[in-house]
């Protein structure tokens, strides 16, 4: 159960786990919205089901998977992958009632995703698109944080980089005088674009250029919480020539990198948080990525510090609204969109219509 | 305070410690349907009674046994045997309001048992028979195990042996059919009686039998959650000489073993269970006592992860019922009796009669 | 937010640091009454505001100190000692509403204190007088002890001495019979004050005196709570000279010894208990003043079991009210005390009438 189910779309796709952390014998039970939810890998598809026995609420995640079935090592029960009850020890009739939730369930770009709305609605092309974690011209890192505080903290941390100069001073060093400059966001379809360019400087840090550059940082904030990342040196001029919006990455002159990023509600007070980065081949090795981790670790745990002690405020606020400032606007905006869909969702002919466990693995 | 009272006998004799566990200086300290309770050997009687200080609500547990009497180490006031107060420093006057409240308290079988309903019908006969661990022809080995959950998920644990196969696989190893195999239950006066036979078999791994016998497996369950169970080897055709019902033990030829069990809900949330169990002297050792208190040990651990797990499930699942399949009849069975006597007890005359500490081990 | 509201005057000012604590680059977090506030030394004054940013609900104790003024370091807004916004980055014009609620602060017989009433009333002469800590002919030691308990049992205690032979047998030594006579209270404008005379002894066991003198021990207990504490031995005679009431501490033959006490409800069930001790300089030196504060420890720590314990059985008690004996007069009385504060402070014109920082210390 979750209480703020308001800053969280229901019809989307959820990251719950990276897919090395499936296994085919021993289900893993991870939590989502407040929902515990048991994966495994049958031999042709993903299950996922709740993890609730419906005859004496014991746990599916303690029991032994036989295929594309769970059995429930309490009494012996056995379910489909449909969360179907086929065999309960001792009775030969079965209940319909007797049965498991399922849930849609897929794998994309090293994640395995799962489907929080209506499963009649779950659609595959859904699933947000990111450059870099499995194009093969990109080294990537890894890295999974999990967080004492509610999703919709770290979206509205990610939605507003004026936070950068002050909760990164140490790792990033940008100029406080940059949280003058208002950013420019555009709508997407389920989310919001973030376009950035600093024109005609001699590279970074990282990548320095012996010739001036207009330097980009872009990304898209898309629902639930996927961030996809993107920046790169441009010939000097690109950024008139775009007139401040997406360039073509195939002119990039230097440091394309890339980062993925995923915020999972777990519950109201918990949240998983899903990362990757690194650069385009031509512009650095796996070390420069595994740097690159380092660096988002670093950045990510003072988030983490902030993030949860602004959790512990809000739990002792009662209830009192945030005053939003001229920054804000983006959390605003993607804020609308959840509502938006949410409400669209709930007028619309049924939100629990199917309960068949439409396994998107199979449809691709 | 215990929010699911309607799983337990009021009217009821409750373990709440090892008889070892009281001493005659410092009360010890025990919580049972939420009530913490103070009990210690006097002179001549066991003294129980409420762990409350009725003048600023400090820990009698903290206070000094004298005698019969306990003296409050707080502010100094003394509470007789049936908690009330005989001495308030300062004061000449002592208002019959400061008082504690004492309960019903004795000893029997090794174990303390409290009365947690009206003191006025504590009946010491109601306090549960148990073959083999005060009996001079048994040697048993002990044990106690905390839970975190509440005691009816272990009472309905206990009640439905077709989990056997399935959570103790690796200590038991039954075969996973016999859950197929509906027990056989009949009513007793506050529980029920399981019985099952095996008939014709060369004994079992712990003790194989050199021609085929009758093996048998018996227990009573009865409230508060106390189970007494027999298991023994019987000659060939017994099994149908008693029509599948109870043998007399003296004609067991191998293999009597006992164990009692005991399960105390301590609050909504906690749990203690005490148990022993152990062979009829000629047909084991000491050393076999213990054998079977390891294995019942490994066994009762493998209960717990599965139940503690389940009561998880269910603190999140916002009151969703179980749907009950045939093995769970004995389940239900015994719950209505408690509900039946709850209901009848509530309908008495006055459920709080009398506050006098009937100390039941003077009546003995 | 704290539930028990009644036992703590609102117009009071309240100990929650040492001085020592405080520093000039970063705030001190303390959380008073359920209220988190920050402090920090600036030059020429102290400053004390909510440990919140009303922006995104952030922690400003994580924020930067620029003199008086204070930058929250997540989205840098910057906020001058009243609490008013004076900076928003990206944005020009700043609503009022963007404001932080400033806190009356003062400093004292080395303690930081803090009025959590309306802060127009916050009146500097409410600091209560202590005599010792700060006067230069005392030796002083210092402590701070946690509580999980609930302030008021704090309170409770320290305003009934009949407690001390039962829970101090271990460090006091008191006769149990001590406990028999009354002791004498007088009303103060906000609190009581205690005098006790033990007449013609040869002083005790940590000052024996030759010749036989009256022991005076008495304290006085004012709102919220804080105790200051004086004894010491007086010539013969003078107990009957003064009827039992305070002497001219001037006429002092001997033992005479300071104790100061603060008890500073954190929250619910947290308190904050800051003391010192030790002897007038013609009567001990700075090795009695810490032997005094080891002896204060060991009965504090007491003190602490029997709460901690009494303030689980009111959480487990629903409400049950004690039962006063007759030593419980000063805790009545006190209680009443705070009660009629209370409610000529919930009458008055407005009790959140201004909002700027009154800095006390400026003010002196």
């Amino acid at each position: 159960m979750i209480s703020n189910d308001d800053f969280y779309a229901r019809a989307a796709w959820y990251v719950v786990a990276w897919s090395s952390e499936l296994n085919r014998t021993k289900p893993t039970s991870v939590m989502v919205l407040g929902e515990q939810i048991i994966i495994w890998q049958a031999d042709d598809c993903l299950v996922a089901m709740e993890d609730r026995c419906p005859h004496r609420l014991a746990p599916l995640s303690l029991g032994r998977c036989e295929g594309a079935s769970i059995r429930c090592l309490y009494h012996g029960l056995i379910f489909d992958k449909d969360g179907k009850c086929i065999r309960a020890p001792g009775q030969d009739k079965i209940p319909p009632t007797l049965a498991v939730k399922p849930y849609p369930v897929t794998e994309k770009h090293g994640w395995v995703w799962v489907w929080m709305g209506d499963p009649d609605e779950a659609d595959i092309a859904l699933v947000p698109d990111l450059i870099g974690v499995d194009t093969a011209d990109f080294h990537v890192a890894k890295g999974t944080l999990d967080y004492d505080a509610d999703a919709y903290l770290i979206n509205r941390n990610l939605l507003d980089f004026s936070h950068v100069p002050f909760v990164h001073s140490a790792t990033f060093q940008a100029p406080e005088e940059a949280a003058d400059v208002l950013p420019h966001w555009t709508r997407m379809e389920r989310g919001l674009r973030y376009t950035s360019w600093t024109r005609s400087v001699l590279g970074s840090a990282v990548s320095p250029s012996a010739v001036p550059i207009d330097d980009m940082l872009g990304y898209d904030y898309v629902m639930p919480g996927i961030m996809s990342l993107l920046s790169g040196h441009f010939p000097l001029g690109t950024a008139d020539d775009v007139a401040g919006g997406r360039p073509d990455f195939a002119n990039a002159v230097g440091a394309v990198i890339a980062s993925g990023q995923a915020v999972t509600p777990v519950d109201d007070r918990k949240a998983r948080y899903f990362f990757w980065t690194g650069p385009r081949k031509d512009c650095g090795s796996q070390q420069l990525a595994e740097m690159l981790d380092r660096a988002q670790h670093a950045a990510f745990a003072e988030d983490k510090i902030m993030i949860e002690a602004q959790q512990k405020i809000i739990d002792r606020s009662g209830g009192q609204r945030p005053i939003p400032t001229a920054h804000d606007r983006a959390i605003t905006l993607f804020e609308q969109m959840v509502k938006k869909l949410n409400a669209a969702d709930a007028n619309g002919a049924n939100t629990d219509r199917g309960k068949t466990n439409a396994n998107m693995e199979q449809e691709q």
